[in-house]
């Protein structure tokens, strides 16, 4: 039940199937997830790119008209999550520009950290900014290197930007796949049931369209496919692994592996960790749905405390212009979330989630389920606290807004109103992720940036 | 994930709140579903009847203008499933007649089992019928009946229908609730916190508006509404209490308490039940969303079997009118549910759900578990196989479409390709509702139809 | 450019073809004038009849899809105005009925002017109203007729009712057309270019579907279509003409016949009388447009001064919801009419128009036009002072909103701030569309309502 | 009746209200049939540049929230016609883009002859173009100009332009209007009551806003404006007019002055001289509505033949999507155009027409009045034969759909079904548009291309 954190996109790219931009516009429902606010696909017939980018979920981005325009064997697409305002169309991917080697359509997951820096370079030497997405950069950095082949600058592009960045590009007769050297953000390589391939920020795109799992495109790899041969890999840098734990906490779906893992099996690690390390008296563990459910039931398996859907969540949930009254004043959580309360009367709950960013929303569950007669209600939380914002490729809010950077864990059980609060601490968070070393970036618990 | 089965309504009444349509929506909201096609509300200020009813969800029928124009301290809602074509608006409800006491409106939840023959003879009399509900019925009932108030009309009109009714009347100045004598389906009285009055089909529309569960209205009991008095209560009908089991089965919400008991409370027992008469030696329990949830949770607990999410449900289904290609032929299924391989891969997997209606959707997730390399697959349904179509308010396919009426057990498993497969009896599923006496239609599973 | 006074309705009816559906919808759109809030279409195919109604223009109501589901080769169709509020879908048209003998729709232009004691008498006689149109009588007066066969009853129910009406009726097998005795509003039988029949409203819509004129429909007739067989007439009422004479001032499309004669030719007589009678010295003879053009051209070629377009209409009009401020305060009139400012100045201009009912639209077009330069502006009106409403089928305001019912004719012409002012008198008006009998009806510039 | 031949865009600035947006908007409004695809505006706060763009007429695109957003007293807009499909809004204006010197926005009516060139040349610098608007162009030139200032980078980048353009630029604090050195496109200059500024494509955006008519901008004139003093001129370019005859001819609102004439006087002088030269011998003067009614004015005035409406034209049109049958076949340009029949029959009839393009249409309008009876066609065409595309900023056929330039004028008479066919000869146009220099671009109807 997070609003407060986001995922900022997906992205995915098929080559070498005939129906290419219909199997992008299935891989990125699958994503859905990853982004609400825009869709695009970008495909190419060998001659020719179109692009086809809405604000709106996938399903009402495309249509068979569309799709059919959208011609060609390799294509392209993206899902973003925005926060801007009505004219945010304008930020929508895949980017599309000409340039001096003919056309190239880029998607992008993630955030540059010298984004600043490189378009104010690029501005001075006389570039223009459309659109405010880091992507552009990109395009200009490939369009104006002195190479004078494609791939040679995109090499050349990449090594100019920094932060996170799991890229697709699109050329006429080509497709490109990247990652940055720290892998923070996913994205997997399968192969299709007809030999082609297909790039996705998640393997449930697979799943999805048939596609068998390949492996993870490398930190630091770039990924070349042209038709008739095998993809080309370039190790452009040294691989350094910092994967996002955050993907295993929240973001990814959990049918998907990320970072060569099961995500639904991570949560549950994650649940059964914080039960041997913060295990409380209780009759029941009621999940924060859908989040916290894996680690719920990795929870209640670890303590033998009996699982329970406690809490139900309502998938009507549209936006409503309606204003409860006054009277009706906690209506907002209770028509998302409301408690089973014949379950939880009486009883001692455990209620696990997956993270507490803001904190009100903890506050608002754990009231509705002492209203529904909760004797006790015991939160436990399948991550560290977050403390500190993310700037590689997640919306977080501003750091002031982070109720565990702003009290002590005390101050946070008291104001969310639990009984008792514990939080799965760091280490615990990377053995559940079962890594013996020191792989993930968990700077949005420690504060330690790498870049 | 029952596509096959359908509620065909709910009803909500608010007497006795200066917000009262407002209160109606958030109710209607909350009962969605069990109707997602229509919605509408009608008001009276005690002058004047409004009424708005359109096609769509809760949340797109109405807004803030709509509300305001529904002015007045009682109000009456519905939500429609329905199958019919472009015209259906024809028949939304309420249903609203000007007669000769004035103006009235009725929502209806429900089916007439005399509804031609009733109509048959009213049309024999000179009335004209303009839709195809069987609500149309009571409205000429009540403004044909010799009685000179309202009241006694009423008593009058009920006595002429058989079936499954659960109604809520709004007339100028008063509120009309009434449960046919067998109280096929249900009907709860709550108390707002400002004193008024809300009966609905649910409680869970009561818990999101904050009022307080007062008691079922009774089988037979017709309870009226008037300003400044107690609601006031007239037994029509001996009580002989006949309600649909299939509330408890799939209908109603978790989280409401219906026919006295909660939804959640009865679902697990019956996976309890089944999991002692058809135990199974297995290595994960796992439900089929979100449907299968409780009674899979009941199902762990009592056989100690591991209770996993191995099944995911895919929240961002709409209307896709693009068509996956041949090569993509298990696409459908797939866009709502995906297995989480890495849970199921290798083991012995129980499937729980609440029901089996057509089989082709039990086919298709076994299979899928199968692709994702379960070792075994056993199928347990929390309720006896489905052989008979209901007449009393539920949207059932014909008898020939249900696969327990046309295939033995055995016949079933080979078709689903499941490796064993076992029903919940009838008697354990009476055990499971937790009533001593033969309180419940299980005409459905049984053929036994009381009217 | 009335705003003010609106006609309600158009119906169409096709028999004998076997896309009817589909020429009904053609027919319907040359007749959208005539009504723009609502339209229906009711077919047949010799079984069943099928209805589609909605708000929206005819060409937002109806696609491929909804006219494939109105199979049949008889059809009858509406169009509506519409004053009601969002629920007025509930008072489109057709009106669909199941009644004793079968199914039936019906269209209705017109008004009843004893719908409320024939409303008064079949509600206590136990009849209910879902709607707020008068059609609902009819239905009701043809379902509880004593007649045992459709074609006495419609006689037997018209014959109950009083007022205008321009009716088809649609049963399974035939089709009815009828007007009242009077012949208030228009209806004409027009002969298909296949054998079958068309009736309509206007002739417009025959020209559009190539169908050829055969004669008006009689005051008093009705007219009954079944297969096989030429259309069968019935005189049910003597007929005593009283056509309405506001159709040839306004309402009907210039390239109608109307009662048996050319809108466009009777309209341009107006405007030549006018000039006979109230002549006036002048540069420039400019009508407001539409409605002003024909009158105004007959009005420049009788008195001999030029004829100019100096308004322009502005055809992008919309709902602007966006208020202009203060400072652009004539906005929204000059949104729609702008001056052709260099056609005007200095100029001593006579504007044309076809009515003048609330004054408020004149005086703005006056003294945009003096803004403009004109050194005189004289009004000239090709009909007399409206000073009363219409009961017959037209929404007009009130009484008490009426110009000429409140104001002399000197105080008309110092409100709208014109040089001069002249209406048409009745008897010039009469003479304009060509009749040597009393055959109209002028109550709304008189106050003589027949009945 | 064109829809072969479209301008291209309206532009509009809005300098020193502070209701620019909302002024910007009502102008657009006024400017609507210049291009209905997508509008957009860009407005200024002194600080920050914002856009809303957007596929749709203006009312659609921009609603109160909208024009809030814009908040700022300096604003530019634009209306768009396209033939582009489905991601034409890529294409929308104005076009933003942040710069070395900030951010601009820049909204264009015209078309670049060395576009191709000038990209090309931009792309080898290493630019890239993500839009396929000619108004990128501008933006590359501008941020890379060695120019340290804004204004000089203006002059410079329109230095490297060639073609056609009425251009309006924003910038924080600034705003600017240009016109190419032939002025092509019309741009106007007026001065608001509050005593901000306007500029626009037409001055009937002037009249709706209540701005006075000040001056046209000049060929090759730069006109800057900035807070606090007045608006400042430099010539960039010595003005050769070549003035685009075709505004006169069909473009440009009939309420408009356009290059400092009125067009309505204009269209009027062409019918009269159209009547001098080619007369006939006719009963009635018929215009194609709504483009040929002034000339048909003329033409009537001068012949003294009497003028008569005698086609009209349906406003109700929209797109539908409903195909008529075989039967019904020439359904599509009735829907648009009806002929007044009883007006038409037995009379010898001149069409005037502003141009023919295709001649489908005229082939058309003139079999429809021949079967309403018309005993002569006589074709009158109030420009001459259209031979050769424009290259300046109007979406034409290619020279092999101009039915002037492959056939002669008896061919074209007799393809078009008409009984006698003439056109206005360059000579008289000119004269018509009252001018004795070698004002203006004549190149459809000579091939005489300036640039």
């Amino acid at each position: 039940m997070r609003e407060d954190v986001n995922e900022k996109c997906a992205v995915v790219g098929i080559f070498g199937h005939e129906e290419a931009s219909r199997l992008a516009y299935f891989s990125l429902h699958a994503l859905q997830h990853r982004g609400q606010e825009a869709a695009g696909i970008s495909a190419s017939d060998g001659e020719k790119l179109r692009i086809i980018k809405k604000r709106g979920l996938v399903m009402q981005v495309f249509d068979e008209d569309a799709l059919s325009t959208l011609r060609g064997s390799s294509a392209i697409g993206h899902t973003r999550y925005s926060t801007a305002g009505d004219d945010s169309i304008l930020d929508a991917q895949p980017v599309f520009a000409r340039y001096d080697l003919g056309e190239m359509a880029i998607a992008h997951n993630g955030n540059l950290t010298n984004a600043e820096e490189v378009r104010g370079r690029l501005i001075k030497k006389g570039a223009i900014f459309q659109t405010f997405m880091d992507t552009e950069n990109l395009i200009h950095l490939i369009a104006k290197s002195e190479e004078d082949k494609l791939t040679p600058r995109i090499i050349d592009a990449v090594q100019k930007i920094e932060g996170a960045f799991s890229l697709v590009f699109l050329s006429r007769t080509k497709m490109f796949a990247m990652r940055d050297r720290f892998g923070f953000r996913p994205l997997s390589l399968g192969r299709l049931s007809n030999g082609g391939y297909i790039v996705a920020s998640e393997t449930c795109a697979f799943d999805l369209v048939g596609a068998e799992f390949v492996r993870d495109i490398e930190p630091g790899e770039l990924l070349i496919f042209k038709e008739g041969r095998e993809p080309k890999s370039i190790k452009i840098f040294e691989p350094t692994p910092k994967h996002c734990i955050f993907e295993y906490v929240y973001f990814a779906r959990p049918d998907s592996l990320v970072f060569g893992q099961s995500v639904y099996q991570t949560r549950k690690n994650m649940g059964k960790e914080l039960s041997k390390i913060k295990p409380v008296d209780a009759d029941l563990v009621v999940p924060v749905p859908d989040g916290g459910v894996p680690s719920a039931i990795g929870y209640a398996q670890e303590s033998g405390i009996p699982y329970e859907m406690g809490i139900m969540r309502n998938h009507y949930i549209g936006r409503t212009f309606i204003e409860p009254t006054q009277e009706m004043r906690d209506l907002k959580v209770k028509m998302k979330l409301s408690p089973m309360t014949d379950i939880i009367r009486g009883k001692r709950v455990v209620v696990v989630d997956d993270s507490i960013v803001r904190g009100t929303t903890s506050r608002r569950i754990i009231r509705m389920l002492k209203e529904a007669g909760a004797s006790e209600v015991h939160m436990r939380v399948s991550s560290p606290p977050t403390t500190d914002p993310c700037y590689y490729g997640v919306d977080t809010p501003d750091k002031d807004k982070l109720i565990a950077a702003n009290m002590t864990q005390d101050e946070i059980c008291e104001y969310i109103e639990a009984d008792s609060l514990a939080f799965l601490d760091e280490d615990s968070l990377l053995r559940s992720v079962n890594t013996k070393e020191d792989n993930y970036c968990t700077a949005c618990f420690t504060g330690n940036y790498i870049v």
